[in-house]
């Protein structure tokens, strides 16, 4: 089976036009509900349609093309790919899309290859993975998997706009719910978004677990004071109690194990004067791993830290784990169909965890899921610079269409 | 000399209204150019034109209130008394109204017992002490030791509005420059802003020395990289390296001297999201000592601490020194007089250097100048619950009262 590989790259340089940027490298903003948005919709609605897909939007955005060949039984589960649309604010233009319009070119490969799959194949776009406006990301997938009711989603705001305000204005309010528990596998490509895959000097990776994630909110409270007129030994300064916080989280993500990551990644003070000493400190704390075990491990050392805070510091602190999702398995059967691809087109695949999250993890959660990364140069991402060479999206392309063609036997 | 308890707490009372604030405590609002600013200064020249002074206006605002009596010599340089009536935001109604009344209580005191100096006494209130609005701070001050032009002062801006306007807006832009260099001395009464005399259970203190001040901008640039598909090892975070920064000053403080401060009060993280390692840090670093060669040794810890960041930690870093002013002595012929006041009224008094500000700082260049304190409660100021016993007040302006007349004599 042959990919295509120019007309991929037609597609996500076409889309890569909508919301587009003028920076240096190859950026782009597309914020749900934007002109943007609804610009890169209806070409992937208008593309579908070309390579003769029916295609169906459902209440919260979610676009799907189905292919159903004559060779399938239009009753029997479908084997559904597909990733994104959406960025980050100066995104870059693979992260999304060419999971899309890979698992569109993979169909159109199929569709020339003559391939005769007895099940149909569903080509998806999820509505806001990356979390800009309405959620905190991962938005379509959670409700194409029952996790948000539709209703709870379309009344989701981004301050006097709702994602149903956003849909409607962009005419891509539709119907229904697009159903991930019935579809019989899916599978989604992505960029890698770190530089595993660049340091094996490997094209694809083939996702062995999506690593949890849990957000924690902590407070260090001290007093606020004059600068000038407090002396060290009277002050309660917020700020250097949560620098050292900031320094245990780093030493606890280096003790828990190899593939624990933990984060401060928001730090806020108050009253943020020069000339007064911080009197409160609000931090966001990121915690990731493949175990659930190591991630708790790391929330129970932060923990520590804020206690040893308290007693050393005479500090007052608040801790709470605001968001939690355990790490998710890809399915054995999935990832034998993309590792079979791999080995039939000669195409070196790497195993390797995805650090970051996707709407893979919430699908995971109805049906047999995997994921496939193509490299990603300097593991860059959430960035202009962010790039894919074409070979790599198109190897990574052939795998996929190989795996889809498996699974939908 | 009998000072008047309770017509100075009515004028301090009185002039707390200008600006209150409904909150718990005794708060208050007055920034250059409000209505509460404009009725602050009104009833202060009402009060001045009572006692029977002459009122004069500057460029700039400041407002000063001559008593001439028959016995002073109207040629002779005049001693001055004064402080600012203006508030940082949500602050107390003592931090600067204390001394701006207690000069006219003296002056009225001086008048009831009939003492006869032979030179004239000036009362005074310098615009925008707190820097909420058109400067750093000290900006009345500034103009009448000419360290700034009146011109340049008349341009500085808070958004669109310019102090030319801000002053025109309340009518208080009256004419020429009120010249600090002409007045044979001054005495600035000011609220303490730390526990000493509290501790020392002494109600009022005699500055020794305002320490000197450096402001330093410091930037520390790491790589923004997603929080998840990161490894630990791979990490460039700003946030980390500010943190041991932030450690490290608090550690040079504490070495350097006892009386030496260095707080960094001001940090903020880009892009200062929790899922993304922080990619840039900008802090503001706020240095005090009464010993500018101490102040020298803290600047010099911290740039250390930045040059060793670099290298263990490949961030970049950028350190300026953005504002800096050296430490003031206060007269010793000025000190002298609050002693013997303090001893003639039987008072007691410690001496102590100021951690804070003031505008005795700017005086003290040009001519001889002093400041004494009143205890403040808890140590607290910039605060609704910032207090200062009514006794301590009356107390503080007895030696202020004793120490003009000397001044005068």
């Amino acid at each position: 089976m042959k990919i295509d590989g120019d007309r991929l790259r037609e597609d996500i340089e076409a889309n890569a036009e909508f919301g587009a940027l003028d920076v240096e490298g190859h950026g782009r903003t597309v914020l749900t509900g934007t002109d943007a948005n609804r610009k890169a919709r209806e070409y992937f609605v208008e593309r579908l349609e070309d390579a003769g897909l029916d295609v169906r939007v459902d209440s919260v955005g979610n676009i799907a093309g189905r292919w159903t060949p004559e060779s399938a039984d239009p009753e029997s589960k479908p084997v559904a790919a597909g990733s994104h649309l959406d960025s980050v604010p100066e995104g870059g233009i693979f992260d999304g899309p060419l999971g899309v319009y890979a698992a569109l070119e993979a169909v159109r490969a199929m569709q020339d290859a003559e391939i005769e799959p007895s099940r149909p194949i569903d080509v998806v776009s999820f509505t806001e993975e990356e979390g800009q406006r309405f959620a905190d990301g991962l938005l379509g997938s959670s409700v194409a998997v029952g996790e948000r009711s539709v209703e709870e989603a379309l009344e989701l705001r981004d301050g006097r706009t709702t994602l149903a305000d956003a849909l409607d204005t962009m005419d891509f309010d539709g119907e229904g719910r697009i159903d991930a528990s019935e579809w019989d596998s899916w599978l989604e490509l992505h960029v890698e978004q770190s530089r595993r895959l660049e340091r094996a000097d490997c094209p694809v990776g083939v996702v062995t677990t999506i690593t949890g994630i849990t957000h924690c909110a902590v407070e260090v409270l001290g007093e606020a004071n004059h600068a000038g007129a407090t002396p060290m030994p009277e002050r309660t300064d917020a700020l250097v109690a949560a620098s050292e916080f900031v320094r245990d989280v780093e030493d606890g993500a280096n003790e828990v194990g190899e593939t624990t990551v933990g984060t401060v990644g928001k730090l806020d003070v108050r009253p943020n004067a020069t000339n007064v000493v911080p009197g409160a400190v609000e931090m966001g704390v990121d915690i990731r791993d493949v175990s659930y075990d190591a991630m708790n491990e790391l929330v129970s050392l932060a923990r520590d830290s804020l206690s040893r805070l308290e007693s050393e510091r005479g500090v007052e602190t608040t801790f709470s784990r605001e968001f939690d999702l355990e790490p998710t398995e890809m399915s054995a059967r999935c990832r034998r169909a993309l590792h079979e691809a791999g080995d039939e087109a000669n195409i070196e695949l790497l195993d390797m965890h995805s650090g970051a999250a996707h709407d893979t993890m919430h699908v995971g959660d109805v049906t047999d899921a995997a994921m496939l990364f193509a490299r990603s140069r300097d593991g860059i991402s959430h960035n202009p610079a962010e790039w894919t060479e074409w070979g790599d999206c198109a190897a990574a392309t052939r795998v996929l269409a190989g795996a889809l063609t498996s699974l939908a036997r």
